[in-house]
């Protein structure tokens, strides 16, 4: 798993439980139907706005990107530079034997297609939609987790003018008063909690992948239209820098 | 039905009104002012937003779409590869015995003027457009449900503004003071509770759904342009390949 | 006066007032002063942003567009057509004697420039530019409505704070919080009021009217160009259908 | 200065001077420091954001506009026909002789590179950018008065809390909470009242002169365009017409 | 340091803590758990949301911001003039000798590229797509100080929650209420303090200058451009002069 995401996570959890701890009485801060509200409400809204099975898929994916370092554009530089070596040693179709060391589908297709012959223009229209596609998918899931970072903290605050009305029709007691306030106000902690140490975030962070991969993708198309077009390994190369950050180019150029 | 949406539904109806019931005295929650306040007056703002035609157009779509299931893109795929096989077997204009097991209007229409042998940009350029009017068409339900999901919780503010100001005339009686107020908040519960568990799911699936058809109509368009040129079956297929996610299109290859 | 306009407001107006006057004492939602720093507060801040003219010019607008129906694309449908039937027959200059029985500017302006003998890309410039400007002026209605609906709420909090500083300062007399904070209430009350029941309302409807208007004119625009590119009246029938929605296209293909 | 603008910042300060007079104790609405934490807060932030001199600009700009009165085009269009008429009887370089009666740069800069033989291309290339530029450098000052519409609540919001929990502190002693949750609400009240009636107002002002500009700059384009063509004055008057409302055209035709 | 940024930052510092200070009672506004609470709480949903290694050097840039003046575009007009000045008398490849003396990266890619006698479409494509992915890259530096200015309210309101339950919990002992909900507010001073002060205002920082890099680096390409059509120094000066703000212009045209 991503050390920060999980270090980001714990740390959240330490400081927000912790101060609850500190502050004594962390047992009022436990109430199931205060949970079932807010946490059953976000979840109710979401199947209503989206098909089981792409909430499914959405946690699937979710944990596969957490679990997931970061993107290195490294290799995909090393493996275009040495494929656009072996295109202008022995030509394009030298390339088939390198098919099947390559695992990216994406990239596969890109060199497949240009190992068919088709023009750069059919490439290029391919793999834009292919990309263009991967975008919306992906939206899809920015969407789900934008969704729940918005109906947590509505659902928080429906549960607490639930727990008002109800403490507001026993005022003749006014022990009661101070309890029945504080339980009201737990499911707006609730949403405010899981909004924004839970789906805010992780919806930036696959706002932040979808950004990544979708820059590496275009890198991969740029690399396949230029060893097609017949570029040196070293244009090659060059062409595919100006997608890595000046940080990280020194490193690659040696 | 989709079972999610219904699920959903019904999952949020029990959750809130199971916490109202546990937490005893669920008649307060009802009072027909309040209801009437908060509804009414988002209904008032609807009418007055949009024109009645409109709105009970919308209301109908919208129980159209929830009832019916997810778009499925296979048979559609099959649809365009077999026409393919046909127009490369036996001609385009073989194509007019094909015409009437056509059910979509949209994707009829194309076949035809392709059969009337319109040219490919004519046919794009037709079609294109009806993508974008549907677009536009659907923009308005959507709009009419994003406005319910704002003027709900506002009337609501407005009929808890009004509770109060009633209730603040009477101070002089302690004991009413609770339950004024609690009528007072139960406009606000109402209108963020249509709102959220109503309105703005129903805006989210309705725009899904826009993205689905519009995703398959780019696709019917993408088939029908590729059967004119002349595609083989394989090259129509894989062509459509690209508008369906990865995995779904392991099922659709074999 | 379009009914559905009306019946909104209307309805909007007995819900709210009625629910005042059931909760007894009517009359302490009437503050002259609180209404002056609303109303003129929102009054004073549009008279800022916006020059008094256009302010003015907008509210005429907003009248005529309240008072007229709904747009009907038929009429001007059959037109077209007819038009095209002429040309065809008698050829484009025939169209001349036409002219007069056209009432609006938008149309004629593009027939005539037609008869002139303008090429089909001055004539689609020009109109286009036409339809732009519209939008252009058009957007200053809307954005004076938005300003509106936001500024007062905005005033109404500040007579809200206002009077709350004057209610604090005379904590001294318990039985006059309640009337003090009730008279300061009432601001916000009629700032969301007026906010939600005419100004977002209001600037919703005007949208919608400006979509419907370009999109006539676009439709306009289209049948001009085809009758220009010497199109059948059937063809020109058929590229007009696509800007009616399906419901409404079986009507006018009889 | 613009009558309108005056007249509403005085409306404005008027109806909340007065309704705050008119419910007496005027003196609690004066507390310094409270308009150093409101005020002072916004001009940090502001001078954190932006750099001091495009500040100081920004105020001198919208001290002129504020003073200068609306665009009229009425002049520019009868330059600009005037200016046809002379191209069109001696020639565009008769035009050398007018340039001395041009006062805005924009303009004589396009007439200047018409006279030196540019191309139209050439031309529109530079004038388009002068517009472009012209845009980026106000958006900074719609910038800055953004930016303080929404400082000013902000560092309300910030002195009312540092109030509030001032006051809390001394909850011991009853009197002193209304006067102290006074003074604390005052900051909140500074702070809408200063962003409301003047930096939103003032905002949307400069957009509307923009806009104005630029419509202004785009017709002037398309005038200098037209002559450098050689349309006749009567083309030119007519293209220059799109830019004017309806309402104003039958004035100019005449 | 920007001597506007920094008179800024202590500028807000001094005013909100003078304010404190002034009111008495500073060592209330200390309280460790809160500080642990808003801005831990701040940083934990930060490195879920971004790669350590991204905030890292994002904190890094920004010091290097805030430390760097203004740009002045004044030398980089002056550079590309003289260039153009030898580049005209000598020959492109005469630029050669001068290439050691620019500093910048891009400049002198683009004078590299120019003097390799690659296309001037080359050159813009490979320096447009630098400016892009400058862009990108910045966009992450914005995104992160947007993300702090919005996550510190609210965790600061989270453990304003969090205190409020535990404060309602203890009512039976009266005199503790004031102080606990005094703590209790503290979170929310806190991040609205943080977010206001310091991310909101640095975030607008860095908006800016991208703005001010991307406006250089464009101004440079055309610069590079007009120097590889052959225009003259004075041609090339004048392109370049549309950049610079008409109060500067005077300047530079000595």
């Amino acid at each position: 798993m991503d050390i920060g995401t999980l270090f980001g996570i714990i740390l959240g959890l330490v400081l927000i439980i912790g101060s609850i701890i500190v502050g004594g009485g962390a047992s009022a801060f436990i109430d199931i139907p205060s949970v079932l509200v807010t946490m059953g409400g976000t979840i109710a809204a979401l199947l209503i706005t989206y098909p089981v099975g792409k909430v499914k898929a959405v946690f699937a994916v979710t944990k596969k990107i957490l679990k997931a370092g970061n993107l290195d554009l490294e290799p995909w530089y090393r493996t275009l530079v040495e494929l656009a070596t072996v295109a202008r040693r022995d030509g394009l179709l030298a390339l088939e034997s390198q098919l099947e060391s390559i695992d990216d589908m994406f990239m596969r297709k890109g060199v497949q297609m240009m190992i068919d012959g088709n023009s750069a223009e059919a490439v290029a229209a391919v793999m834009e939609q292919e990309i263009s596609n991967l975008e919306d998918r992906h939206a899809i899931g920015h969407g789900i987790w934008r969704s729940m970072g918005s109906y947590a903290p509505a659902f928080g605050m429906i549960g607490t003018l639930v727990g008002l009305v109800q403490m507001l029709r026993n005022l003749s007691d006014p022990s009661s008063i101070g309890a029945g306030m504080a339980v009201a106000l737990l499911t707006t902690f609730y949403g405010a909690f899981f909004a924004n140490l839970f789906c805010i975030p992780i919806q930036g962070k696959l706002e932040q992948r979808t950004e990544e991969e979708v820059a590496l993708k275009r890198m991969l198309l740029t690399g396949i239209l230029a060893i097609q077009s017949g570029d040196s390994p070293r244009i090659v190369g060059e062409k595919l820098l100006v997608f890595i950050s000046p940080s990280e180019r020194g490193r690659l150029e040696r």
